[in-house]
């Protein structure tokens, strides 16, 4: 299946734009856990099975589980095989951040295409198309291009004008003009600021976003929400991770995560 | 001890500006260690023995044991523990090109400083200086910047021009300038080109370049140490990987290995 075939069945079928953030910090998880043998994923696996109907994908991020080593890396793997088998229509992008050149990317590749067997990688772009064709050669599987990152002091390169421009938005063109040519190529798209998210839309055609740092505010979503949906209500993939999965650190942590997706869910269907 | 310390102690240890570049590629392997139940760090073992009194620095290169999944990311680790023992002297740089937001960072950091003990890391520069400052905090470590790259294409986004200069020239000043308060930033400086080496060194005082790219070839190494080298002579860690690793794909690589890192060594200091 093509990846956008994918990408717009995940849509559909729990009528959600809604992302969960796997970054399971081990030093936030419930007590109980903490003694578990595969504590990361005995915690994601409650996530899973509390939200899978509510959400178009899971984005796990590596550092959290590269953090333990290959333990971790074990657990993540397992997590992907979880949400492979109880909701396979549901996304999973790895927050990987990667970007080496071609001959190294490949093997990064088999890491999240093959071996996690993930739908989407977060890549920066910064080495070129060259490097980054390996990614993009499977055309059913995706890449969120790093171009405009959500954190305080994201602008010191990001902000540069380059040829009348922001870099961000230089990068963003020239990847969606020359590197798109299977149809496989997103964005990352900051939701810190409404009037950059309504640039990049602008520039980018109906082209999936990927929306980190949201919080669970109205204001801020119906901003988002507003200034970057695509023609179709969608083309946004926002993601929220602390304030899902620790929003309890008690044993309830799994249903007070459900309750904040469906909010989360339903804030967002509101303003498509 | 600070990473600068470790840096002269490494260089005058073996009177050398080599590193290996441990890309172990599971299809290049001898077939007697494909057998093996650690055959990425078996075979590492053997490069290692063979060569830790010619190098200053080893440097993995993450894509080609996260390929293999958790096992491949154990034997990674299994190897920096194994430099780590035999030539504790030696450097160990980890190219894992990672680059996320701060807290996420913190994971990285772990992964590399502290589980694996590596001493230095590459890191993509794209997400600023706060993103970054987990790692630039400890100052036993190092971190190599990436603003040029070696690979065909990798000027796609380098080479534009930013208030008078390239992006990587305007990265690199901005990095050495305001980044560097730990005197622990370092910089990535393909050998394609021995002017753009040139031009990185006139903006870079005498800062350690890490510098790929470079083939066995004497007229390159004479060129790119003349462009590159600080005032000391050094201020140069020249990688070769493939052209060191697998020089023999036979029983005798470890010796052939040999044999080209004590040329490529020999090679630099003439030049130096």
């Amino acid at each position: 299946m093509l990846i956008q075939e994918k990408i717009n069945t995940a849509i559909q079928k729990n009528n959600s734009l809604v992302c969960v953030g796997l970054d399971t910090d081990m030093t936030r998880i419930p007590e109980r856990l903490r003694s578990d043998p595969t504590p990361l994923y005995s915690f994601n696996k409650e996530i899973i099975d509390a939200t899978h109907d509510l959400v178009m994908a899971y984005k796990p991020n590596t550092a959290f589980y590269e953090a333990h080593g290959a333990v971790g890396i074990q657990q993540l793997k397992m997590t992907c095989d979880y949400i492979n088998q109880v909701c396979p229509e549901v996304l999973i992008i790895l927050d990987a951040k990667r970007g080496d050149i071609g001959n190294t990317n490949r093997g990064y590749a088999r890491f999240a295409f093959d071996w996690l067997n993930c739908d989407i990688l977060t890549v920066h772009p910064y080495f070129g198309y060259e490097a980054c064709s390996v990614f993009l050669e499977r055309e059913e599987k995706g890449v969120v291009f790093l171009c405009r990152s959500s954190n305080r002091g994201g602008g010191e390169f990001q902000d540069l004008i380059v040829q009348g421009e922001s870099l961000y938005v230089h990068m963003t063109k020239q990847i969606l003009q020359f590197w798109n040519k299977n149809r496989n190529c997103y964005i990352l798209a900051g939701a810190t600021y409404p009037e950059e998210m309504a640039e990049l839309r602008a520039v980018s055609g109906d082209t999936l976003f990927l929306v980190p740092g949201i919080g669970a505010q109205g204001g801020d979503i119906k901003k988002t929400i507003q200034a970057g949906k695509n023609s179709y209500g969608a083309g946004l993939c926002i993601n929220s991770s602390r304030g899902i999965i620790f929003a309890s650190s008690g044993t309830d942590f799994a249903e007070k995560a459900r309750k904040e997706t469906q909010t989360l869910k339903d804030s967002i269907n509101q303003y498509r």
